[in-house]
């Protein structure tokens, strides 16, 4: 059998997405700025679409949605355009994120260090979660941006983006929110939040890869990452991948409905506590962060004495797809960050496994994979020199 | 009878290269860095399509070719990258650039010109082609970069890239060549012309939308423009949209093979002509720029006494696909930027219609358009009072 439980790292397009996709490659091909029918026949889907993004996140209509190649390019244009605008071009010197964000966040963040700005990177609680008071106790005159994550990657946890949206709105200082892990799992919306930006990637969500969203509020424009022609008025140059946002636009109707939510909610969380109680029968396994306050998609289990990279490979062996951490970062085999900075103990930082499932996994799946998980902790602390070494070792037991 | 002749615009995917972006969507959609299956199963035609895109541009195996979401993302990491680099944390402080880019490249060294970088436009010549001596004229000790385009988009021009590559070599200036207009029209050879850097987009060659890359001769590495995971290795983050990919380095591979160059030579260009030579049977009109050294798709073709807006609505009335300029700058009605750069009196400022064939044109299509634009033309400068109050008018002969 075979049992994806990585949707976090990426999903599969479904099928009703790219059947709305499949007329964009060699049928309606035309450039959407074109003047004549080849192009202007692309844009009721395109219309079509771009309302599915503005109603999945409910956005204003003063406010703009930009077509852009990933959350990567989102997050990218956001913090690159403040220290661009406010920064180097203003009297901006500082920006707050937390410590627990993803590389496209963490990484720009780094350079712009390297550029003489001063980052903040506020610490989680011992549940994962960012406090919103921190965002209070650090913002300053000169800070030009808060970014924080609406939902972590890796454990799943949702942090208290209306409390921080309001704090910001109070001092006046933008808010952007990266909640590429939040579209189709939670409600997410930016009014209510008063989120200022906010960027989404299409294949988390049962959309396609190579295309992503960004939210802006009207008056928070910016000066675009792409400079070029004048498409999406001007915040971000290329011409448009026609199919991949009528994909994402369908993709984001799918996932954001009530029912959708709703399925997420009731079922999807169903199916993960279901998996992951099973696994937390095995001794000496913990989730990481807890369990409250999460996507319903999501856990992070650790296993002491086990490998996370080991157990991988024996899940891998049996058809099942899960990950250590964020897969933009499985090549190289350092400690899991997000779990250093839950402050796990240095012995269980390489011992995390995230499994993270989808309305596509069925009970059949999950009941697989308790059995190959099962087995594969059993053998794996069989072989374990640092589980047989732990003192509270339970191995007799397995 | 529809006739798509705007191929400079956008592409039709070749049904081949759809054929292999197929499986990627519902099948093979793992994220290429996860460590199973459903990841790993990307990477044989991940390979297969490096290698692709490795041969159609004569890359050397440690040279490096990065995805990106199309030719303005190649072109914005080149002359950013550069900026980051050796301007802001370097001593250079000057770029050479020409008058007849695309926006992709004028509109971001515009907004380096706001940032205190000195930009260098060269002019074209009468032929519009720039001279490469100019180059050498304006090359200085703090030049940073030189980015000059392979293959004009709108009259197909075709710039000397192996002597510009020669004279930054012997300068030791980074050398880029926004290459867009010239994969499968030309041959490219990235070697060969000492090029250092070197942007396509796929779409410009029957691949899908939203997928480009870029060139980057061994050591000419950059700070990235898309910060985050470690795809690229480190040159360009975020998840890799695998079906694209594979797409790109099939249209590559297709547009590329000595077949389809010279089919492009012997077969569309003939095409070409065959339309041009019809369309200068009427008096007053004019190919911009003459016939020498063009891609062998394309035509930009004056027509006194005709708004070319006038014409393209008339063409499309009647299934005709055709442009002003770069579809990019078509939703705006300015004067076509290159045709000021030609130097064409202000009076022809606004009467140039771009004709673009591709190897899905057939004599049939062509056969066609010619009549209509004919009529077209009649009908038109029977209104026209520009083309009735010009002296040398040939009104009565037509
Ligand atoms: C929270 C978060 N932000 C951003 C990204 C980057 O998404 P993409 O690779 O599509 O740019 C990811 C994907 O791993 C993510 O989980
Ligand atoms: C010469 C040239 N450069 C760059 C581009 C931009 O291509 P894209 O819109 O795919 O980024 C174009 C497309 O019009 C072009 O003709």
């Amino acid at each position: 059998m075979e049992v994806y439980l990585d949707n976090n790292a990426t999903t599969v397009v479904d099928p009703k997405v790219y059947e709305e996709m499949k007329p964009f490659f060699c049928d309606i091909y035309g450039n959407p700025n074109s003047l004549h029918k080849f192009g202007s026949g692309t844009h009721p889907k395109m219309v079509e679409a771009l309302n599915f993004l503005y109603a999945g996140i409910n956005a204003a209509d003063e406010d703009d949605v930009i077509i852009t190649a990933n959350a990567t390019e989102s997050n990218n244009t956001v913090i690159k355009g403040i220290w661009i605008d406010k920064i180097l071009n203003g009297d901006k010197k500082h920006i707050i994120t937390s410590e627990v964000e993803h590389p496209a966040i963490t990484a720009t963040c780094k350079f712009l260090e390297s550029q003489g700005v001063a980052v903040t990177y506020l610490p989680v609680n011992e549940d994962g979660v960012l406090e919103a008071s921190l965002v209070r106790d650090f913002i300053k005159e000169d800070t030009a941006l808060v970014t924080i994550m609406w939902a972590n990657n890796e454990t799943g946890k949702i942090f208290p983006i209306k409390e921080i949206g309001a704090i910001c709105k109070e001092f006046g200082v933008p808010f952007h929110t990266d909640a590429t892990q939040a579209i189709g799992k939670v409600t997410v919306d930016v009014q209510d939040c008063n989120v200022d930006y906010l960027s989404f990637s299409a294949h988390k969500f049962h959309g396609p890869k190579g295309v992503g969203g960004l939210y802006i509020r009207k008056g928070f424009g910016l000066t675009p990452l792409l400079h070029g022609g004048e498409q999406m008025g001007g915040l971000r140059a290329g011409t448009v991948d026609v199919a991949s946002m009528v994909g994402m636009g369908w993709a984001m109707k799918l996932a954001t409905s009530t029912m959708a939510i709703a399925y997420e909610k009731n079922h999807v969380s169903k199916l993960r506590d279901k998996l992951e109680n099973a696994i937390l029968e095995l001794p000496e396994t913990v989730v990481i962060g807890g369990k409250d306050n999460r996507t319903p998609n999501t856990t992070l289990i650790s296993f002491r004495g086990v490998e996370g990279e080991s157990m991988l490979w024996d899940l891998n062996q049996n058809g099942i797809g899960a990950s250590t951490g964020s897969a933009c970062a499985s090549e190289d085999l350092e400690a899991n960050p997000v779990m250093n900075a839950f402050g796990s103990d240095s012995e269980l930082a390489h011992t995390g496994v995230r499994f993270s499932l989808s309305r596509f996994n069925t009970e059949e799946q999950i009941d697989y994979a308790i059995n190959v998980i099962k087995n594969a902790v059993t053998r794996l602390r069989g072989i374990s020199s640092s589980y047989a070494y732990t003192p509270s070792c339970h191995k007799s037991s397995l």
